[in-house]
C-alpha cells in the first residue's frame, strides 16, 4: 500500500484506543497507515519494554512520545524519593523505546495542601534533579501544561507560558514543552507563547474540547470536530514556531473507548485530514 | 446588637442563598449582621427594582454588585441588538439599586462557532457601546474573567490579564474588573495582574474550588475551606492593590442550596473569619 502522504506526521496516542494492547495498537497503526505512536507506560509494562521496543521497530513506527512521568509535587520525603525513582525508570523506558520525548504531567496539590506556590517550587526542584539524568540517556523531557481545571488535582503547571518559564532554565534539547490543543486553546496568550516556545515544542497533541463537560472532567476530550476548537490556526502557529514533529491524537472519552478501535482510527484519520490539516 | 467589626466588609451574594427572595435575603443579612448584599436581576425582577431598592435602603445594606449583564458574543445582528438592549436595562437597574458595579459575564462561543478571536472582538465592540451609557448613569461595569473551563460556553474572557487589557481601553471608574478567587486562583500570573489592576478592582468575590468537580461544573463553587484555595494571600494582594470595598461570598453549590439559608449564613460568617480574614 502506498503510504498516504497526508498522514506522514500523524501519531496515535495509545490512550485513544485504550482497550488495545501495544501489539494491537501497533498492528492497528500499520493497517491504517499511521506512521507513529505515542505509548503509555502501563500497557508497555504488560509486555515489557524490550518487547514493546521490538514491536514498534519491526513495524517501522516512530514513538512520538512516552506517557508519562511527573507527579512531582509530594511534600514529604518518602513521596519525593519515590517520585524521583519512578521518573528515572520512566526516563530509562523512554530511552529504550527511542521515544521522541517523555511527557511529564507534573502533579497537583498534595491531599489537604493549599500551598500552590510550594507545589510549583517542588516541581522545579525535581526537574533540576531529573534533567541531567535524562540528558545522559538522550531523553528529552516534555513539560505538559494542563488545563487550569486540573490545577488542584493533576498539574500545577497550567499555561504554556508557565511551562516555558520553567523549561527555559534548561537547554532546549533537554527540557521541552507539550502543546496540547485541549489544554491551551482558551489561552489569550497562546499565540505569543507558541512563538516563544520555538524549538522547545517537543510534542503537539490534538483533541477537541467538549461541552458540557462529562461528570469525569478528565474525559471531556473529544474527536476533532466534535467540540469548540479551531485547529488549523494552532497547527500553523506550532509550525511557524519551527515544529516539524508528529501530531499526536490523544482522546480520553468514554464513547470513543466504547467504539471498535479500528473504527476509531478511521474516524480519527478522516477528522485529522478535515479538521487539522485543512484550513 | 453591636455590629461585628470583622464583618464590616462582608457581602452576601444572593445566589449563595438562592431560594431566598430579595426580602428574605435582606432580612437574613440584617439578622446575621452582614452589611452588604450582591443582588441578582431575576429575583429583583420578581418584586420590581423600586421595591428592591427600598428594601435594601430601609435595611441599611450596601449593594456590592448587581449580577449580571454581559452575554455579548452573539454573531447575528438580532442577537447583538437584543444583548445591548438587555445590558442597557441592566445598567438602569444597577443605577436604581445604587449598586457598586454591574458584573458582566461576557458570554461564550455562539452555538457551532469556533471563532474565539471573533467572539472576543465582539465583546470589545459591545463594551465600547455600553460604557458611555453606563457612565451617564453613574454605573461602573465590572468585567469578570471566568475560569478557562467556561471559555466555550459562558465567558471568552478567561484571565484577569485579558480582562485588564480590555478594561484599560476605558477610564477606571467606568470599567473595572471582578477578582473572583474561584476563577483566578490557579493563574501563575495572578499576583502581577492583581497589582496591575489597582483601582480597576470593582469587586472581590470569594468561594472555594472543589474537586472532584460536580457533574454540572457550574456548581463546583464551595464554601471557603472546603476546597483548594488559600484565601489570605489573594485578599492581601487585592488590598495591596488598593481595594477597600466589600468581599462578596458567591457560592453555586447544590448542597449549599439545599441547606437552610440561615445556617448557610452562619457557616459563611465563620468560614469568612477563619479562612479569608485570618492569616
Amino acid at each position: 500500500m502506498t503510504p498516504d502522504a497526508r498522514l506522514a506526521r500523524l501519531s496515535l496516542n495509545q490512550r485513544t484506543t485504550q482497550r488495545w494492547s501495544v501489539a494491537e495498537a501497533v498492528d492497528g497503526c500499520v493497517r491504517a497507515g499511521i506512521p507513529a505512536i505515542g505509548l503509555w507506560r502501563e500497557p508497555v509494562a504488560e509486555i515489557g519494554v524490550p518487547a514493546a521496543a521490538r514491536l514498534v521497530a519491526n513495524a517501522g513506527l516512530r514513538v512520538s512520545s512516552l506517557c508519562r512521568g511527573g507527579f512531582l509535587t509530594a511534600a514529604d520525603d518518602a513521596g519525593r524519593v519515590e517520585a524521583l525513582a519512578d521518573n528515572r525508570r520512566a526516563i530509562d523506558e523512554a530511552a529504550a523505546l527511542d521515544a521522541a520525548c517523555l511527557v511529564l504531567v507534573v502533579g497537583g496539590l498534595p491531599p489537604g495542601s493549599r500551598d500552590l506556590a510550594g507545589a510549583r517550587q517542588r516541581v522545579a526542584d525535581a526537574l533540576a534533579e531529573l534533567a541531567p539524568y535524562a540528558r545522559e540517556r538522550g531523553v528529552r523531557l516534555a513539560l505538559e501544561p494542563l488545563h487550569p481545571m486540573y490545577c488542584a488535582d493533576r498539574a500545577v503547571l497550567s499555561t504554556l507560558g508557565q511551562a516555558l518559564d520553567l523549561a527555559e532554565t534548561f537547554p532546549a534539547e533537554q527540557v521541552g514543552v507539550v502543546v496540547d490543543t485541549f489544554h491551551v486553546w482558551w489561552d489569550p496568550d497562546v499565540w505569543r507563547q507558541i512563538a516563544r516556545a520555538g524549538a522547545r515544542i517537543a510534542s503537539f497533541q490534538v483533541c477537541d474540547f467538549l461541552t458540557p463537560l462529562p461528570a469525569d472532567v478528565l474525559l471531556g476530550r473529544g474527536m476533532m470536530g466534535d467540540g469548540h476548537i479551531d485547529f488549523p490556526p494552532l497547527r500553523h502557529a506550532v509550525e511557524a514556531a519551527g515544529y516539524t514533529g508528529d501530531i499526536e491524537v490523544e482522546i480520553f472519552n468514554a464513547e470513543v473507548w466504547a467504539t471498535d478501535p479500528d473504527r476509531v482510527l478511521a474516524t480519527m484519520i478522516a477528522r485529522y485530514v478535515e479538521r487539522v490539516l485543512t484550513d
